[in-house]
């Protein structure tokens, strides 16, 4: 059934921008096919007290009316729903979730945000996350030259790059195969080929781990990666390609060996004490209680001093010159400034923002939160989430083989990934989409797997990685290629994942077709708009297979996503581009992979004879100006 | 069906007043029929990282496993939900809405609350809400004294106690019958009869309106309700009576006669400037733009001081001797603090019930909101909500004859009332009442209707007013009886439900009814502890009739609600007593009402020949001991 849409996408939304005060047109997409109605306008909830706008219809297209409502933002996030009442009296509610005769609660309202938004690049960005150890060793690679005179740091296990990963402690953290920055600035290629724009390396402060997120300080790249000035090389190369970089902070923990843990420990005198939760008895409260990871104490003005705030903080030092990082993935954002009946964590999460503002405001700002993330991220610091829960685990329960062993860095419950229909992944999808303002949702990272998890090709039904990666590409939020995936990599959990790259087998039987896979589909991406900003709807959603459009005024992609054989049917009107449309096929142009499309009789019915990723570009909405 | 059963009673929860570190354990109920089970536990999110705690079985009884989980609380408001995992892998998560086998998000789950917790007799309350002026006047009314001698108020326009309510401006806020306190207290027979037993007068302060909710003073108590000794009178004679009495504050606003504001007006320098936000055009922000309500700026440590903060505010000064009032009804209390990007509500509401618990520690909290309340009240302030969302719009939804004109006090939609069914009125409440924590639902108020609404009784379906009010002494909550409701007047908006109370018809053909079936009812509340702090299980939900119980280890209360014929059946294994019993009348002992109720071939059935409430007490649920 075709029902009445709603997003936060310029088809829908006057500005991207608005600002306190600002009056912000929003509009509403009803089918024909929906009934005569007798109002239809927002309810908006300014200082908690609700307040309805009427809408007025102002266009009819294709089978479907737009009714626009003038919303006034009282509040920085200003949220919003739609009431539609028809003849017979009903009350039909819509917001992020979908609609409903029954009132429904505030948290899934579509919300205005007037906070200081991402950089515009942030939605159009595909990033490639770089784990620094494992990603590349330049050809004078630092740890080489160390491990040659004896000086490699005493909790170094050294590596071959061809040795298998040993998940067992004390290799676990300990193996140092020696990637480095330089190494990464000498496969630009490899980046600039795939044609991701942002790349994120994971820490890349000194240690006492191959991961880094146990810093043991935050005032200089470490010597092993080639310290400040590779990293300085690093990103002047990457910006000469057009792609940005981001860095990893830890704001919740250091390591214990920080030399402000270290100072903290040795003078109870020291400024250093007050940045941690060191108790009388000697011990300290940790990140899940792991000793080398002691946590921070935010309520120490001094610590914020000297790491989040101001021009002299690490936050800022970083995207300075010469640096010049373009931004922050901050590790346990979720944790940071929490604890017992603490919690300082907005005031951290906007100390960083304002910081990052004060230095360079074209900067992005990314938040480790892996599960229901939406509290914190409404818009007033994180621009978007490094979450499992709206697309990863989704996508895991619908695309993993039955009983995939696999599961555990991705938070599913018990490590077990339990199975999905297509309806389940949808609604998985939707549900926790529906938590965060549009703006977030399109920085978003979608992501398939991390250093932290398993790597999804390992277990995916056969066949599926282009499903998986194609809906990572064509769902908003910024897709995520986590290095090694592209070259067909497996691992059964975070620490297996993080395999060294297998350089020189791009021209392999079993690398090429993953990589071309990848190419192309990083390749729609970019050079589809519409899917960084344009908005979605689902149009049929089926156990094996589900369907949905990217809209606007431009163009419209339609997209096919089957895990098996399936058919597909929909009303040709919900296409939204003229009934005669979709049976031409100079206007659904298959851009993307193979399947069936067919229109007849008001309906159009896509068909997939097996695991089937496909996109057709349509004409683009016909929408009225603004 | 039958399906796994939680909620925050001592029935599961293993204490109702946690402190932060205490290990608390909790208990799930599994049907047997629900299938073999892989994994049964809790899964909590302390400092925004999960956590999961497997439950064991501790015991089996009629058809129910019952398992249990200890879970340590580490956060002021501990969330946690139950997962059941399948052997066949699936995955059950409940929460407060109910089952889902698809991840849930965080805001419907159960909550442990370490703030100090509401009086223990909040949830035992029955409260009965009165309009000073509108109740009764003593015999020697002041504003009788004062009319005499031509020194009414010049805003005052004197209505005799007969005369129609004039919701037209300029009477509606000037028509002044003269009720007074000292008549609250020759009524308290009246009160006592009834059976309540917790008093809400609405604003005693001196104002410029018959409803008082612009204060123009929060020095003394309105001469023309006979000023503080007649408070105290009231108190004094209603506490020897068992009965407790809450006042009204308006947190949000004053009235534009208030001294503060005046002398904020007359003088820059004036201390009381900053109690509002005054522009330097002369313009100043006020509720919903009505300039007779100037909002507090609650940035103002003085306006603190003056209202809320410390021993010599007003919210302390009523609480203690002479006065002893029992608590606080906070007036929009949803819009506190709340301005533009200004946010102060959190620190405005912990400080007045700071301030409760420094001079009285045993008194009670309530604020109005009457929407989506949850956010504000996860415990940390508010004991419960004067809230519409979760019982009074769904009751008016289904027991409202369709096309009833009244709804706008209530926050209906355009003051439209929608038409629901059974199933959407269960719905709507579970889905609002999820958002609280136990103890916040237990002490939330079950209005039918207040000073702000029309009466319920004025367009109900004929016969269900015994249904509506049976519903709100039953199901989780305060009782509120809006004075008048038990007269069985009658009122189509909030002005014109202020009517005078008509002492006197007390024995008519058309009150005598009405009067015993509200004291029964309240009667049924007062006698059965189960109905203030016991579970709640819905075992059956029609179109015209529902059915569920309130749970303890001491009684089970059954309860069937039906607005026409209906007959609804489950299994009889859902009532957790013990297959047999249902069958035996000296078991299932009928308490209130008159339906069917039959048992046979494992089912129970129950029958209402038209809009019917009926109640059965049954065993105590055989639960294991602590």
């Amino acid at each position: 059934m075709l029902t009445p849409h709603h997003d936060g996408s310029p088809l829908h939304v006057s500005t991207q921008t608005p600002a306190l005060g600002d009056v912000v047109r929003v509009r509403l997409r009803v089918p024909d096919s929906f009934g005569p109605l007798r109002w239809v306008g927002t309810r908006s909830n300014p200082n908690r007290e609700p307040r309805f706008d009427e809408a007025v219809l102002v266009a009819e297209a294709h089978g479907w009316q737009w009714w626009e409502a003038a919303v006034e933002v009282e509040n920085p996030v200003h949220g919003y729903r739609w009431l539609l009442v028809g003849q017979d009296g009903r009350q039909h509610w819509l917001n992020q979730v979908g609609l409903s005769n029954v009132e429904v609660r505030d948290h899934d309202d579509f919300r205005l945000v007037t906070h200081a938004p991402a950089p515009e690049w942030a939605a159009s960005s595909v990033l490639y996350q770089v784990f620094p150890d494992r990603f590349a060793k330049s050809r004078s690679a630092p740890s080489d030259v160390l491990r040659e005179r004896g000086e490699l740091p005493d909790w170094a296990i050294p590596a071959e790059w061809t040795d298998p990963v040993d998940p067992v402690p004390p290799a676990r953290s300990a193996q140092l195969y020696g990637g480095d920055l330089d190494g990464v600035r000498e496969h630009l290629d490899h980046l600039e080929a795939l044609g991701v724009n942002l790349l994120y390396l994971t820490p890349f402060f000194p240690a006492r781990s191959n991961h880094r997120y146990d810093a043991s300080t935050f005032d200089h790249v470490d010597p092993l990666l080639g310290g400040d000035d590779a990293l300085v090389r690093l990103v002047e190369a990457a910006h000469a390609r057009g792609i940005r970089v981001i860095g990893d902070l830890t704001s919740n923990h250091s390591g214990d060996a920080h030399e402000w843990f270290r100072a903290a420990q040795a003078d109870p005198a020291a400024p250093e004490r007050e940045f941690y939760y060191l108790h009388d008895d000697g011990t300290y409260e940790s990140w899940l209680g792991v000793p080398s990871l002691p946590k921070f104490d935010w309520k120490s003005p001094e610590l914020r001093r000297r790491f989040i705030e101001g021009a002299d903080s690490v936050v800022a030092r970083f995207l300075a010159p010469p640096f010049n990082l373009d931004g922050w993935r901050i590790d346990v954002a979720n944790m940071t400034g929490r604890l017992g009946d603490e919690d300082l964590n907005e005031q951290v999460r906007r100390t960083i923002r304002a910081t990052m503002l004060d230095v360079n405001p074209d900067t992005l700002l990314l938040g480790e939160s892996t599960n229901d993330a939406a509290s914190d991220f409404q818009g007033d610091a994180w621009h978007g989430a490094m979450t499992y829960t709206p697309l990863t685990r989704p996508l895991w329960s619908w695309l993993q083989q039955p009983g995939s062993p696999a599961g555990g860095g991705i938070g599913f419950a018990l490590s077990q990934v339990p199975t999905f229909t297509g309806r389940e992944f949808v609604a998985a999808h939707v549900r926790f989409a529906a938590g965060f303002p549009w703006r977030t949702r399109v920085a978003t990272m979608n992501a398939l797997d991390t250093h932290d998890t398993p790597r999804f090709a390992t277990s995916a039904v056969p066949g599926t990685v282009p499903v998986a990666f194609g809906l990572a590409v064509t769902l908003p939020g910024i897709p995520v290629v986590w290095a090694g995936d592209e070259f067909g990599l497996t691992g059964v959990d975070g620490e297996a994942s993080r395999t060294p790259i297998p350089w020189g087998s791009e021209a392999s039987a079993e690398v090429a077709p993953v990589l071309a896979t990848y190419r192309a589909l990083v390749g729609l991406r970019r050079s589809h708009p519409v899917l960084a900003t344009g908005g979605i709807r689902w149009l049929v959603v089926g156990d094996d297979a589900v369907a949905f459009v990217r809209e606007s005024a431009d163009e419209t992609l339609l997209v096919f996503a089957a895990r098996a054989a399936a058919t597909l049917s929909f009303e040709s009107a919900a296409l939204s581009v003229g009934s005669a449309l979709p049976a031409r096929s100079d206007v659904a142009a298959a851009v993307f992979g193979n399947a069936g499309l067919e229109a007849s009789d008001g309906l159009v019915t896509l068909s997939a004879t097996g695991p089937t990723f496909a996109v057709w570009r349509l004409p683009g909405v016909a929408a009225p100006a603004w």
